[in-house]
């Protein structure tokens, strides 16, 4: 059952991602659930949402930038960021954003 | 060809718009193609992207809040946002954000 992220009451902060893959998996996948799994798992955190068709866009959400700047530099992100780079994004965007109003039903 | 927006340096505010549908169409289709065509042509906007699986997210680009509130008010928009409660979403969440720092390749 699908589910839209439950984030607290504003501010808090949402990085944008968007791309467009290259061809192949050349285990995207794999790193890409993996990542999930361990943003989860960082300080601030605070949810996720994603969908992928002729561009892919990731929302992850957190509570502050230091949060961002953390799940940026860790060691494991980095190696994916790597292969981002070199081998699965054709081209991407990376947006940092202060969410200052919600609503929604 | 598909295409990230091509947005300007920061700080612009960005409306990420995320949904989960209910089954059938129901005017849904065309409703969004012309909702596209006319936020385009609002003063302030600066681009949009969007992706559809389980979740549908849809993040528009926009010079600034007043433009936002200009396009919420649209009076073609309005009908399609009580439509939008009334018969294509089961949940919907709308965040308004400034975009503070962007990069990619």
């Amino acid at each position: 059952m699908p589910c839209l992220a439950h984030t607290p009451k504003p501010p808090y902060y949402a990085v944008i991602f968007t791309s467009i893959r290259t061809d192949g998996d050349n285990g995207y996948g794999k790193t890409g659930d993996r990542m999930v799994e361990l943003a989860e798992q960082q300080n601030g955190f605070l949810g996720l949402e994603s969908a992928r068709e002729d561009i892919g866009i990731t929302v992850s959400y957190w509570s502050d930038l230091d949060a961002i700047k953390n799940w940026k530099a860790n060691v494991e992100h980095i190696d994916a960021q790597k292969n981002g780079h070199k081998l699965w994004y054709k081209s991407f965007k990376i947006r940092i954003s202060k969410v200052e109003r919600e609503y929604g039903i």
